[in-house]
């Protein structure tokens, strides 16, 4: 088969790959129906991410089952199935306390911009749909894998509550969701810190009541402003840079809640700031897994419509335009299909 | 009156200093039953805080309303009372929400290591016990206006519950009323990571069931194989320091609860260390006052005897010499009678 393969900054290449085969017997394979590029996926593309030579990419699919090893018992050939960018038993402690993200026996995707996909622990990684979903209903179920649930983690993390004041630090694809998230969750006002009008668009239909251009510490004294002094009860940092933390930081209320997802790249916290803000802090990677039942079925009964995120399709063969489409902004989320 | 200032690291002085007096109607006079060292305060001693010449000292007071301003409701002239370190009017947002130690109109004390003490803000900021305390109850009572309410919060941050197991990184006096507090808050497993045979001693009678000797890496390792690979459910920092707070990390299990109460000094948090420990994370200056009515209804009730850290009882005049022992561990805490 060919898939997506990173060989230096910015040369992405869809070239000649061995195909994937059951290796162990909680192995399934499956036939990707749509895959896409992440945000995070531009980091190694950017240089940011030192890479070993020629890598793989890609960790969101769905698809088809095509085989499964000996010892998979809750997936069959046929089924469309969704899994998230990280693989899990979904049975050790990590997992029983729903941070599959952080399976004891687990490990991360980097091989799914590709027709097809190897997934280890399927038992404990994937999930089927309720039966063969409508085409249009395909990009919504991709985002479940991995844009989706991270956004939701960013409020759930958050601690959104119905009534509650939140803002979003970052208008990419789960910010964007993030924003999504937070109005299922009941949210009462929902402030998204954007400059770019069509991401601002996408934010007032997900359910933002408010944009804010502002950035910096002008951004914060706009929140402040907003929020009679004291700041969000609720923040979710959707980015992983120090200027969108510090943004963060400066925008949540004393004894609220500051989420993060963003995967951080050269940041560090202020052990003086962190202790006085008095906020509580939670984040890390989604754990997509224990989010699935749920986003699943919000997904399928059309209560939310997630792929709308996606602003470009191509495909599959045209991944490196995906990625150059995202890397110069012109492109929210790209969809792939094989 | 005469009280402690310090001039210079490990200079402190008991020398004539004005008596306080009533400056807004909002304030009480206070004269202090009882005063004590920090371990806060051994920061500034030991010229690890720079200071901008002689300074008065200490925060943690408890004693008898000597006169109140003309607005002062809740408290009257001849009550026993406490108060936290810190002032707060109860009433404005943070106030509101819990977080009295970020008050939008108070601030710390610094002036306690005296005679008489002028308390701003006395409605929102003291307590009156039931009644004029017994002379043994006061070192416990003393413990409210910081070390306990301290102990406390970085029992009840980490999210202490029935059932959970609890490591408590630092001995010192706050370390020790973690333990003693996540035992009142019914932790079947508590922790105590200490190298002292005293303060050892002093973790088992509050409630430590096990004891941890090893520090840094070999620290962290312990934990994890008391804790069949996982770490602990919640993890109260008791310090300050970033060996403490790496100790802490370390020791939290993936999803669980840590939190930090030690005032940090040149500790930062690495933000992909912190991302992958999927760690809740809350702590802060303690917010006495919301903790108050609860810890002196405990102490009055013979519930908790947290005057047991004071392990060196002195006149007031012979400040110095309570710093020094502390400073130099032959005290974990030094109580102060003027």
């Amino acid at each position: 088969m060919k898939a997506a393969v990173l060989h230096k900054p910015y040369d992405v290449r869809f070239e000649e790959c061995p195909d994937p085969r059951i290796e162990q017997p909680t192995d399934a394979i499956i036939r990707t129906s749509a895959t896409c590029v992440c945000g995070s996926d531009l980091w190694p593309y950017r240089g940011a991410n030192p890479i070993n030579g020629p890598t793989t990419m890609g960790h969101e699919y769905c698809g088809v089952v095509e085989e499964v090893g000996s010892a998979v018992k809750s997936v069959r050939p046929g089924q469309f199935v969704i899994g998230g960018f990280a693989f899990s038993d979904n049975t050790c402690p990590n997992c029983k306390a729903g941070y599959q993200s952080g399976c004891m026996h687990g490990g991360f995707f980097n091989t799914a911009q590709a027709p097809m996909l190897r997934v280890p622990l399927a038992d404990g990684t994937l999930m089927a749909t309720s039966g063969k979903p409508r085409r249009d209903m395909i990009a919504s179920l991709l985002t479940v894998s991995d844009v989706l649930s991270t956004g939701w983690f960013a409020a759930d993390a958050a601690n959104v509550q119905p009534g509650k004041t939140v803002v979003v630090v970052g208008d990419g694809a789960v910010g964007l969701l993030a924003v999504l998230s937070a109005r299922q969750m009941g949210a009462e006002r929902i402030i998204a810190m954007s400059r770019h009008k069509a991401r601002q668009d996408l934010a007032r239909i997900f359910g933002a009541t408010d944009i804010v251009e502002e950035r910096g510490e002008e951004g914060v004294a706009r929140i402040r402003e907003m929020t009679k002094g004291v700041g969000a009860d609720c923040v979710c940092e959707c980015v992983g840079t120090q200027e969108s933390m510090n943004q963060a930081f400066g925008s949540t209320r004393r004894g609220r809640y500051m989420s993060y997802v963003g995967v951080p790249h050269g940041v560090t916290f202020d052990g003086f700031s962190v202790f006085f803000s008095h906020a509580h802090l939670h984040g890390g990677p989604a754990p997509v897994r224990r989010f699935m039942p749920e986003l699943i079925e919000l997904v399928e009964s059309g209560g939310i419509d997630p792929g709308k995120v996606f602003d470009l399709t191509l495909p599959l063969d045209q991944v490196a335009e995906g990625y150059r489409a995202m890397d110069e902004r012109r492109a929210i989320k790209t969809l792939l299909q094989p």
